[in-house]
């Protein structure tokens, strides 16, 4: 076990941790004691009926979510809805390696997959009392896990959303996760992950931060200076300020069990195929696909809602690309909410 | 000077070494004994009319130009034209770190600009006998020296075509082209440049090379697996055959020196704005963009041709993406040759 203030409320806010046992995990091993952490707004209604996940994307933590998706006047509003924004695996809040202790601690921590995920939220919903989710809604590695809900716990999914993410990590994006990997286990301070801290990693942790700089955000928020909207003066303080900074702080064997969950992200399990995965999900379904997003491109997105029954595509236009899904931009937030507002309208019978 | 195997003409075919004397720089310096390597096809006729210059796009050589746009019945005709494939500068064929000797040798190589080539290029055209050319042609940054051609050597430009490239190198391809020189510096092998020989770097070259796999080609060169119509029996011996191999026997610093020229590249001198720079160039041209290109999209080339007087954009159809600038697919020679061909048969006043 290692300290590591940045997984802490101080910097994400107020979170509960669940202690749920033993997991058994996809590739193998188990979490001998799955800790889960989330944060919750609303209150669950007394017909159980009003609760809606909210799983995490890379690197983040619930409180961007909180922050980008859910608020009083908004589609996800606590005073109609129970949200539960719930830390993925490995993302430094729940089960992570620096904060494991005894034999599975630091570069022993076990693989990870997005089942895993799916498996240790369903303990969390029977713990908090919920049944079935009015809405399961993610983006990108959160729309994997949201998914992998629909097709493998369908009974308690009334309704799915995903965001800028697809169904099967694409080759293209795997090859991506893994250069990103390089970035950081190249640093000769990473050591087979026996650094002492992430500080003796902070090269390698700044060519990763650089990398999701040229892949991130796209093309046009870099030419057309988009970052301008956001506060910073030019676009090397934008790294520095933002990227850099966000990604330092996180633990390298943090990014690195994502990283790989990122690459084997796959909502199919045996033999079966796609389509066959995919068409089985009855769910009304929304797939949002960001217009400039090169990470999980709109065709990408586009092929996953033509295999679903109950989908339909929305493309959402915001020059920032993938990275959108933190909500910065008032008109990205006000799409969101009107294809949401539109699904969680729609009467399941 | 350190020995290098790989560029020798038992590697890359036969070719000319042309001395050029002292080569002041754009970015600051000089190359004390300048040294241009250039292969021929066909001959220069009586008039004179008849040269085409084909500058080397980053890593490639001469070779692979002859090999995929250059032969009997192909658009450039050895029996027509007098066709030059000049190797950019620090390709390792041209003036380069490993082979230039004294205070210039290795790390202390200076940095290289596009307007360097044109410059040089120029001086080799004079030796040569040339004055006008019917066609500059060049690839991906061998289209960035096409266009300085066009912008800075009008006089002796009668038709200009570019082939995914751009005037200026975008924002995000500067940022991959410094993530592509972190993957090399950053291993402890290369030692600020001080390596005995590439394969003390033989890690970095390889990260380099996996970066390439992940942005070089398409998202859907690797989902609909379009490596097996090149021959190869798996995403993994694509990788290792033909990237891994091709990269891994370069010399890092004449691949550091070629991305740093990517990253400033900038046809664009003095005080000029872009629409200025490009409005000047009154050459028939054609720029020719990649439909399935992620580091220089259609978008872009497109706004180049809008702000070229005498200029048509036209799409190329290939699934590879950017490295469809090998020639190694029939349709892609043949969209080129067909687009050439057409250029080439344009009477100038």
């Amino acid at each position: 076990m290692k300290e590591n203030r940045y997984y802490s409320p101080s910097v994400h806010g107020p979170y509960e941790v669940a202690e749920l046992g033993e997991l058994p995990l996809a590739a193998g091993g188990a979490l001998s004691d799955c800790r889960v952490a989330y944060a919750t707004a609303g209150r669950l209604n007394e017909a159980g009926d009003n609760a809606v996940l909210f799983p995490t994307w890379f690197g983040g933590t619930h409180l961007p979510i909180l922050n980008a998706y859910v608020g009083p006047g908004r589609a996800l509003d606590p005073e109609r809805h129970f949200v539960i924004v719930v830390n993925q695996l490995g993302n430094g809040l729940s089960s992570s390696p620096h904060d494991t202790a005894g034999e599975l601690a630091g570069a022993a921590f076990p693989a990870l997959r997005i089942a895993d995920d799916v498996r240790a939220q369903e303990r969390l919903l029977d713990r908090l009392g919920v049944g079935e989710l009015q809405l399961v809604v993610g983006a990108s590695m959160g729309a994997q896990q949201a998914y992998a809900w629909a097709a493998h716990a369908p009974q308690r999914v009334r309704r799915l959303a995903v965001i800028a993410g697809t169904a099967v990590t694409s080759p293209q994006l795997a090859l991506l996760a893994e250069a990103l990997a390089d970035a950081i286990v190249s640093d000769p301070g990473y050591d087979d992950g026996r650094y002492d801290a992430p500080a003796a990693v902070r090269d390698g942790l700044l060519r990763h931060a650089r990398l999701w700089a040229a892949i991130g955000h796209s093309s046009a928020f870099w030419s057309r200076e988009h970052w301008r909207t956001l506060g910073f003066g030019s676009a090397a303080k934008f790294r520095t300020g933002f990227l850099d900074a966000h990604f330092t702080r996180m633990d390298p064997l943090a990014l690195l069990r994502m990283l790989d969950k990122l690459r084997h992200a796959d909502v199919r399990s045996g033999d079966a195929d796609l389509a066959e995965t995919l068409g089985a999900i009855a769910a009304p379904a929304l797939v949002l696909a960001i217009d400039h997003d090169q990470l999980f491109p709109p065709a990408d997105c586009a092929a996953d809602a033509s295999l679903l029954p109950a989908a339909e595509l929305r493309v959402l236009e915001s020059v920032t690309g993938h990275q959108a899904i933190f909500g910065a931009e008032a008109s990205y937030r006000e799409q969101v909410d009107r294809h949401l507002r539109e699904l969680l309208a729609r009467e399941i019978p």
